[in-house]
């Protein structure tokens, strides 16, 4: 296995960035897989902070990039420097980074649109024809990468689906230790912490998703 | 398997606070065997906050429980509420939190103080002879807690052991994929990052450590 992935970070925190059991789940799969891993994360301020143990919003400014660069121990890449042809298959852990940093998901539902480096990166994929896994709540990115028709989940509630829908994805319900393949565009996506309990609920479903990326890689 | 393991975090992030990755494995393999656990840290500032992507100190101050939540998905307590009559074990993670937050080991070296509201929690696990699983660097505050002849790693670095050394710990060299037991004080100990290169590596020295402690328990 001499497999090359890169993972786009989001921050480090589920309410304000990267869910940081998902992005380890993730990074531990492609590790005992023996993949060789580059993490990034686009390099812009994150749309706010979340006191994490309050759910408050905080005052303070933090930098998307910088804070990825926690769970990535240091060696995380700018987004703008993330090309396809450098890569296998690219993978997205969920938490609200994905949908306040990435994208503008959070609040803009339907109609949000990706952060520009992020799409182009992922697009770059799309393209190429190599796998993407999107965890969690990532998934909303997916119309926006490949255009309509394709198919994804985000596990089954019902709100977070009919978004998807709306932007033209066809959504898949699926239970948390499964994935949703779309074998036409090489997408495989899973709920995660949209339906996971546990550490070892989200470790199912993200293990698979590891592991069909990197056969169809 | 119903043992309720307490789990003490220093913040979020390698260098300035607990080891992401090694916290989140010592959670996943916990949340595998059934365990159920209740993080906490101490409600103070960080020793300092270190950009991640740079090495660089920050001019911002984090506290180690807010940061602490980030891995904890907002459900983490003050160190001050953890009582050993409550929980059958303690697990350490390491990073430099470990030995700037939970003490200032990484500063004082042998003459370092453990953090109050910590050291008096981890002393009542021990005086209740119930198991202390320490991970990484965290191990610098066993002989704190138990006193001269404890039995600990830190991996094979003999800088840092003869630290351990002169306050009294007895240091055996150990690979990353092993643990050390002091069976007589139910405590174990692994390398991890101390020793890692992948996430694969720290991940087969944790489990074991974890598995350990709760046979221990």
């Amino acid at each position: 296995m001499n497999k090359k992935v890169a993972v786009i970070l989001s921050g480090c925190g589920v309410y304000d960035g990267a869910e940081i059991h998902e992005s380890v789940l993730a990074l531990l799969r492609l590790s005992q897989r023996g993949a060789q891993v580059q993490c990034f994360a686009p390099d812009i301020a994150q749309h706010h902070v979340i006191n994490h143990l309050t759910g408050a919003e905080s005052a303070e400014s933090r930098n998307v990039l910088v804070e990825s660069a926690r769970i990535a121990r240091g060696q995380v890449r700018d987004a703008r420097e993330l090309h396809a042809a450098d890569f296998d298959a690219l993978i997205v852990p969920g938490g609200f980074g994905a949908a306040k940093n990435l994208s503008d998901f959070a609040f803009r539902g339907a109609s949000c649109a990706v952060q520009p480096d992020v799409l182009v990166a992922a697009r770059g994929f799309a393209a190429a024809h190599k796998p993407i896994g999107l965890i969690c709540i990532a998934p909303a990115l997916a119309a926006r990468i490949y255009g309509a028709g394709v198919q994804c989940t985000i596990g089954h509630d019902p709100e977070t689906a009919a978004k998807l829908v709306d932007m033209g994805a066809e959504h898949i319900d699926c239970a948390v230790d499964d994935i949703v393949v779309d074998a036409q565009r090489k997408l495989v996506t899973t709920p995660a912490y949209m339906l996971a309990k546990t550490l070892a609920e989200a470790a199912s479903g993200i293990n698979k998703l590891v592991d069909r990326v990197l056969e169809l890689a």
